[in-house]
């Protein structure tokens, strides 16, 4: 009665038994999987409706190939936001992975991320349009890389929020919650550099957003020293 | 036999034992699982269909930062209904948790609440559209409204059905029931009253909506009083 | 080596034993989870992309309520698309949920329906754009019903195919297998007739359309005897 | 420590028990679930996503049944797309159906699979809208065997890279591995002989490009010698 109605969504605190004996608290807390699922099917969406926007411009009969190729601003907007869902949704799988249950403020943050992700196809739309005006470019850039900003602080705060209240599975170790939240966390500093560059040299803003994206994609560094490591735990 | 084409579908009536135990009867009755993932689709695609109709007009040329500022009503019409499937996806969410099993009544009206969603991109650009005209403005605003309270008033006929029909898990408690039910009834007066203000002032009905919605979304009443009775229960 | 490349991707005969002991034999075969994963996110997007198409025309700042009330091809075209799509997902539904596998014909045939699914979006959109229009009219009733007789006969032939190949679980019973398979046939006979119908009255025709879908969706028949029968079981 | 940031996310090495005894170790590896779901939807929505480009011209009123024979370019170019992401969803799910769980190489490389399939709506719609143009009709038609040849090439390398990295079901036997490994390869030289083609015969092409995926979907080779051989199985 004094729980108040948003427990009946969601029950707001951690269960104290992580194992699945209790089964009725089991039942009664959210697990992750619906969270996922819905997701899932945001990013997916988000990731293939960029396509929509690639098209080519009436008068393409004079050139066919060249007006394929005058497409570029179209092709790199498209890119640095598909490559940028795909970090996002591997991020926010890697969050997931580690978490036992959800609870109702985790949910309303992933919201907040999903409305970050599905609004990302008008600035990369606006960008592919904008690109070739002296100040629409700067406009253009600048909302693209706040978008972007945005997107990858809601994924490091779910990390967080989830962090905070005690959701991550209880076998996780201390070196993986670590490693995942210095993992999530440079990017942030990155496309703030970025934005600031976009004041000034636009081009350059978004072909960083692109480099900082991929630096999220593809961790290079420590590749080699990582696998003995791993072995360590078999 | 007498049965009716209907239970070569989904079982009629609710099953007697909800343990697992008879297996026979167990698979045939339908688990929520393939609804919430239907359900979850359109959820997703809906809610991110939405930013298609998010697109600056011809003649940006002359003032890109002022043509996406002009766009504020598409901005607002975005984030009410973003917000309002986001709330119906939670609150379906939270009904489907509930569920031990699924039947052909609510299985139909999960399609009719799926129809209520899928087509509010439809309102959502009439009104984006039509809210620079006087008379389309009060138009545009009316029929939000309405698709908006028909969506929470489906949500909510969902779960009565289900409550009415035995398809509760047997484990969840009355309290719990009592919650989520009166959850998800205050929305409904919310929508009435603001269509009704959308006849005089249809910008003042659409702020109301997304205070309407965010109510339903952040529930902010008890939550302190919340979790202390919570770990009661741990 | 013998078993020619198709066989890597699925098993071509069924399984002997249905019971999970075999769990190498179990793990190699496809569950139809995948098959109805894929086939979830293309009922939902199809019946969800319905609601492009529906669209104010220009000039509607003469008279916007007279604009909406205009569009009322658009709704009928809509309805009956939705409710199709609806109905054949939830025959999808109970076909895969009596399946114990599936196997390469059922992945293609599927296929195929995906494709009758995914493309009745265009036949939806030409309906709108033609209903007003004295021949079109007629052209677009009938590759309309073309469309939904398809579905649905690819509905029935998915059926047929798998009982033929002996994928259903074993514990389903002959009397469920029998009602499932009577129930999926009427609506054939009934597009031929409205697609008929259609050669001289086109809009009849496309109500008889949705007649013949509802009557799909809402086993009104003999559901009062079938509560009695059902509780047979438990 | 010095793992490395990528196994935050996902774990690097193979782990060397492949059944579930460690609990841990297989709850922190990536089961194929999470990829094969935003996978399904990324390959659900693309093959969607292709009617949008169906669509009748202007000037339909003379002749409504002309203006969609006309279409046959789109109606083309919208099947040699189904039916190409139509056959690399069957390769995908045969791929992932034998894999125990899935590691960072794998999942951008499986990104890089969605991009191509995610981006073949555009070189699709190019086709439909250059087919009427001389040299058009060229370009469009190296454009999508380049993107198909992609999608499969990617398919191919998704298959390697998991059996190189150890991540196939270890109870999966050699020849089901080669067989699948074969069943991928051939698909390969067919497109790059038909983009050839499409240097002068761009028509000749694209049906050379449906063939292809059609080879690649309907196994004809071999079936009636595969039935003896799966049922020594059994």
């Amino acid at each position: 009665m004094g729980r108040g109605p948003s427990s009946a969504y969601l029950r707001e605190s951690p269960v104290s038994d992580h194992g699945s004996n209790d089964t009725s608290a089991a039942r009664l807390d959210w697990r992750p999987g619906r969270l996922e699922a819905f997701s899932d099917g945001v990013f997916a969406i988000a990731i293939t409706l960029l396509v929509l926007d690639v098209a080519v411009q009436p008068g393409w009969e004079i050139n066919p190939l060249g007006a394929l190729l005058k497409l570029w601003p179209q092709y790199l907007a498209y890119i640095v936001s598909f490559a940028t869902i795909g970090a996002v949704w591997i991020g926010h799988a890697g969050i997931t992975h580690y978490l036992h249950h959800v609870d109702w403020i985790v949910v309303r943050i992933n919201l907040l991320l999903l409305l970050a992700v599905s609004i990302l196809p008008f600035p990369t739309r606006l960008l592919a349009e904008f690109l070739s005006h002296e100040s629409g470019r700067r406009v253009a850039a600048i909302v693209l890389g706040l978008n972007l900003l945005l997107a990858v602080f809601l994924l490091s705060l779910l990390w967080r929020a989830a962090l905070r209240r005690g959701l991550v599975h209880p076998d996780v170790d201390d070196e993986e919650v670590s490693l995942l939240t210095r993992r999530l966390t440079p990017g942030l500093a990155g496309y703030i550099a970025f934005i600031l560059v976009g004041l000034f040299l636009p081009l350059v803003a978004v072909v960083g957003y692109l480099l900082v994206t991929l630096a999220l994609l593809l961790p290079i560094r420590h590749r080699s020293a990582a696998r003995p490591s791993t072995t360590d735990r078999n």
